[in-house]
């Protein structure tokens, strides 16, 4: 199975509502919930592509039932949360039906104690035994150390299972240095990362840093990989419009899911690039129209070089 | 005991922001959580005036447990709410933390199916043999019939115990023709009950129409009661500034302790003055300021005649 983890899980929940206008009274004429959190989207779209995922981090209170109710409820996808104390946080989307802006609320998500984050690493270290490759993704909860991640990468390198890191900042920073398989930063996480606005010269700064492999999701100008086997650039046919939100989460999924199924590097980022553009027309992260990938599949443009053997 | 109706139960969640701005993200930095809707708010200002409560109405979902979960720790008060399939809908305050102004966003509720209703109705009626009154209190749920509270004002009625509503619109018409013993509009509901703005004239009319006795809560105006033993009017001493949200709710609480304690009319108007101006000291409905209720007690003005034998 594919393990994803997301230490700052949510309850996305989504509200459509007739303008919004503070300090008024509205009533919400539709709600939705999903499970949420970076590497919860990753696994609801490894899962759709049919494969075996397994879901940990932290889960609490109420909302973190509701979370693991429906993650259990989805086919293919294991539930092996961590409890804590709190309760998982809540994320509020208020979608305006006059306009489709969306105005966000996000809860702080609860403080994480150094006794839930022991138990966090030990059971991590149990499912990496039977991991195929791991995804690390996210921001880290009130409580867990910075270098959190640095942590993770290096047990999951330790136990030899191929690790993808998708974070900001300085988690990003510790990390990257623990030598991550692929790390997928976005276009703001790559310049804070390395110093460097200039995507070709910061992907291949961010892999001396540490990243054996560099995919940057650079919006509508598609995905720039820089790899030990070589350069690509992989570019979707046309902007779609749509909600943006999960559309990296998407890409982590087309990449992992390529890594696993051992493709060559262009067909991973054709992969990674149309689910990416597909998830924009889907209304929530962690899900994608499908018909829209299936064409796009076809009509991604890769460009690039293998690298000299 | 005292038991009050809540059809629309809520869990009222407030969060505090900086700055709410409409398109943007918003970090929350605190939030609260509590048993809401107007029943509810009436049962725990009476809990906290020392009477024991039992509070009904529909419950469901996640939210549904945590709404019964805060009301089983809430001393004197039992939870009997009736499960229903959908769940317990949310109400967001959000809290402006630069201008203290409010935002809110109130989910729509469960729909209620006939069978739902109809064991509501049974357990109404069983809980009614140990009330010594009952308080029925704000909107119906979808799902509802619009004679709803006609029909619990004739059960109670029925069954000897003395009966407060507290609702608006076409639901409170209806109501009121089967003779509850109070109701208690505000100056908008009193005016669309009554087709009349001038508040002395129209609570006479509302006591045509089937209530007993009539206690319109006029804001800083305070209460004025129009009552088969005579007319008061009860004003606290001075503005109160903070969050009106409970406000009537708590004067409910205090007419209908003053009903079962069976005190003399101006007495429960100075009590039900004195918590109204209280609780909007408190952050959160169904809350009062203890000492500023003691405090208004003795400064409430209450002026009236009584009715001729």
């Amino acid at each position: 199975m594919i393990l994803t983890v997301t230490l700052n899980t949510a309850l996305d929940i989504t509200y459509r509502v007739r303008g919004l206008r503070p300090h008024a009274s509205h009533r919400v004429s539709e709600v939705t919930e999903r499970p949420g959190g970076k590497g919860v989207n990753v696994a609801r779209v490894l899962a759709a592509l049919g494969h075996e995922v397994t879901v940990t981090g932290f889960t609490g209170g109420a909302t973190g039932r509701v979370v693991q109710d429906q993650l259990t409820a989805t086919p293919r996808v294991v539930d092996a949360l961590v409890p804590v104390t709190g309760a998982t946080r809540r994320t509020i989307a208020v979608v305006d039906e006059h306009t489709g802006d969306t105005t966000q609320l996000n809860e702080p998500g609860p403080t994480v104690t150094p006794a839930e984050w022991f138990a966090f690493q030990e059971a991590y270290e149990g499912l990496l035994t039977s991991a195929t490759a791991v995804a690390l993704c996210g921001s880290l909860p009130p409580g867990v150390p910075v270098g959190a991640y640095a942590g993770l990468v290096r047990t999951a390198k330790a136990a030899g299972v191929p690790v993808l890191l998708d974070t900001s900042g300085e988690p990003l920073r510790r990390a990257v240095a623990a030598r991550p398989d692929l790390i997928k930063p976005n276009a703001d996480e790559l310049a804070e990362l390395t110093g460097s606005h200039e995507p070709l010269r910061a992907t291949q700064d961010a892999r001396r840093r540490g990243a054996r492999s560099v995919v940057a999701s650079l919006g509508t100008e598609g995905l720039l990989a820089a790899t030990p086997e070589g350069r690509w650039r992989a570019v979707p046919p046309a902007r779609l419009h749509g909600n943006p939100t999960g559309a990296g989460d998407s890409a982590v999924a087309g990449l992992l899911s390529g890594l696993v199924e051992q493709l060559p590097w262009p067909d991973r980022l054709v992969r990674a690039a149309a689910l990416s553009a597909a998830s924009v027309l889907a209304p929530v992260a962690g899900e994608f129209d499908a018909g829209t990938y299936e064409e796009l599949v076809g009509r991604v443009a890769v460009t690039g070089e293998v690298s000299a053997a």
